[in-house]
């Protein structure tokens, strides 16, 4: 197997960018969708913001080192990734707290449209955390109402109280992807609005926002970005909602004039004012490094790369006889760069291998989650973690009381 | 009048501490109430983060680097400076989107009083914009109503209908402090709450939360904290309050088990409750070494020296004859860590000095603005400072069309 990886590998176009990453010795890391891998240009990046532009020109960078239009040209750099125009995405505040700017959004933006009782938000049971919890953040100030349907009721619960669609588009535990331009039309139809979190889409693979005719969306910087540890999120928002678009974080960032310090909010250009505090620039600095690096690969080539890594672990699981139930879809098309598993004895599983050097993890209650980031895994180390899986299995070693289950953190 | 500087100097105390921070060559640097400047130890330490724990330990860090408990680590080291317990101070997110989220608890603690009626924030005209805009967005969500009183007539207006007095405890423009204790005790009295801004207060002088019974305060990480540009803030919320603690930013890190990844929000405890998406990491470690390097120097101590500077400074412009109109309280006792003046060409007065190497700033439309950061501040500084503002007064070489108003940017 481990034969057949290097022969992939030697074939493998985007093989070289390995290379611009730090990838520790002794590690396989299977959790790039969890916090993605140091983009090699990072830390002189940052020492040049820290030392360079804060030490040095202090307060005069914010327009000699143009810090004060980041969120828009980081957004801008997004952009292309998910098949947004530029002026269409901005870099700001994390992926948790815009959600609640574009739920905002869209409520007041049904409102403006003549549909004020319009107050339900739908989605699924078992999204990502984070996007239910600032649903019950809206419907506590009394402005949502949260509605969850199975993934196979969503189209019959769309009905005429839904004011909003919020899914993942590829889910953070199995990976399973939405058909985005199928649900973005019904909910249209249905008169209802849709935001799209691409935190587990953005980066690995191409997402068409305008070709699906999507409203919003929202998506994180240190999964497949790289953008490091809390890095800033970003939003989208539709050229055509521009002009209406209202918000209540209605920061002294997303004012026309900040500057002119008036008493009263008048709201910025397009998504200018879905800014709301200070841009943190040294989270965009190197989320900054991350996105160019990311598009210089190109999200159709990781595509490429992320569905044939995918298909070589399953092969190689296969052929050392593991049969280990799959959670993800089978279909390398309807899924994201990601392969899940139940075991019921997930979290020891997911330790031992840990103690192995392969870094995949665990989420409650069951499930092994391999991530695959296309832009620095290789084929060999694809082969190398199923070896170890199967080892790890035969072995029994899970069972040693060290990875017996503690509260996990991450 | 340098030969003085020399002696203050020589007999300051804190002088040593200069020397713990990046003060570029040439520049005379009195904007640290807009942007503080870079501890020598802050690009050792992002370094150190960034390559070894994000580079080297990746998602491990989360446990390993205890990245997961950096908010409260880092909220609990402010709170001494500003007379809070540890566990009433959190580190997240901006100033703004924290104003949003306290203003917001306000609303819910007085409804939970059985007081729903009371929904008036009360503020005054020309507070820092991005606090009067965050009252504006809970207007435009039908949650709030925003009052402003002049300074002189703000316990007038602290009616039955007010739910929270929110004020900006050290003036942005004119650095004029409110009496903490005084407006909280009436506010009190009147059945409302309290919300301090401390922007332009914590790490230049003590303040006592506790002491004066304050409900809740937000500040600002990148003005005398030292925390870098667009640096996390904080948020404080009185022990009192924390059972019933309720905000709408109900994002999965403020969960009580956010890796539980149950559909159903549950909150933290105390401030934890007021997180919202993953901590910005790089951000919070710059913060962590501005905090702890005020923190060893001292409040009290910068405090002192703060008005020494402040006080040197009018006597050196006075020495120089310097007439221009102060419009800051001339009791240090009564103002923030600056001074600031009036001069209908502010604008191109800050030009023309900084242009010589003195930053100050403008603040529109006519305020001249010098802040004193205490901890890397010469008395020799201030003199210069002095003395360059009364030859660019007399010479006016401000009048070059090369300091005319343009946009400005801060």
């Amino acid at each position: 197997m481990l034969e057949r990886a290097r022969h992939l590998d030697a074939a493998d176009p985007l093989a070289g960018y390995r290379g611009r990453f730090e990838v520790p010795e002794g590690v396989i890391y299977l959790d790039g969708n969890s916090l993605g891998c140091l983009p090699k240009a990072t830390p002189d990046r940052l020492a040049k913001v820290v030392r360079g532009e804060w030490g040095e020109g202090l307060i005069r960078s914010w327009n000699s080192a143009d810090w004060i239009t980041m969120p828009q040209r980081v957004g801008a750099k997004i952009a292309p990734l998910i098949g947004a125009q530029p002026h269409e995405v901005i870099a700001a505040d994390s992926t948790s707290v815009n959600l609640f700017k574009l739920i905002s959004a869209a409520l007041a933006l049904q409102e403006s449209k003549g549909r004020p009782s319009r107050k339900t938000v739908l989605s699924e049971p078992g999204n990502f955390p984070t996007d239910l919890y600032m649903i019950d953040g809206l419907e506590k100030q009394g402005l949502a109402e949260r509605r969850l349907a199975e993934r196979a009721s969503l189209l019959d619960a769309l009905d005429g109280e839904v004011a909003l669609l919020l899914l993942t588009h590829a889910h953070y535990k199995t990976g399973a992807l939405f058909d985005m331009a199928a649900l973005t039309r019904a909910a249209h139809d249905a008169g209802a609005l849709v935001l799209w979190d691409l935190s587990h889409s953005v980066g690995a693979f191409p997402v068409h926002l305008n070709r699906c005719e999507a409203d919003f969306a929202v998506g994180c910087g240190y999964k497949y970005l790289n953008g490091g540890p809390g890095a800033p999120a970003f939003a989208f928002v539709a050229e055509c909602h521009h002009e209406t678009l209202q918000q209540p974080l209605s920061g002294w960032m997303g004012h026309a004039a900040p500057f002119a310090f008036s008493d009263d909010y008048e709201p910025g250009a397009a998504t200018d004012r879905l800014l709301c505090g200070t841009p943190p620039i040294l989270g965009l600095a190197a989320l900054e490094v991350g996105v160019d690096l990311i598009a210089q690969i190109g999200v159709d080539r990781l595509y490429g790369k992320s569905k044939a890594l995918s298909e070589f672990f399953r092969q190689c699981l296969a052929e050392h006889g593991v049969d280990i139930d799959l959670v993800s879809p089978s279909d390398p098309a309807a899924r994201g760069s990601q392969l899940s598993f139940r075991h019921e004895n997930a979290y020891a599983l997911s330790q031992a291998l840990i103690a192995r050097g392969v870094i995949g993890d665990f989420r409650d209650p069951d499930i092994l989650r391999f991530g695959f980031a296309p832009a620095y895994l290789s084929f060999a180390d694809i082969a190398e973690a199923a070896r170890n899986l199967a080892e790890v299995l035969d072995s029994g070693e899970w069972h040693e009381e060290e990875f017996s289950r503690k509260a996990a953190v991450t």
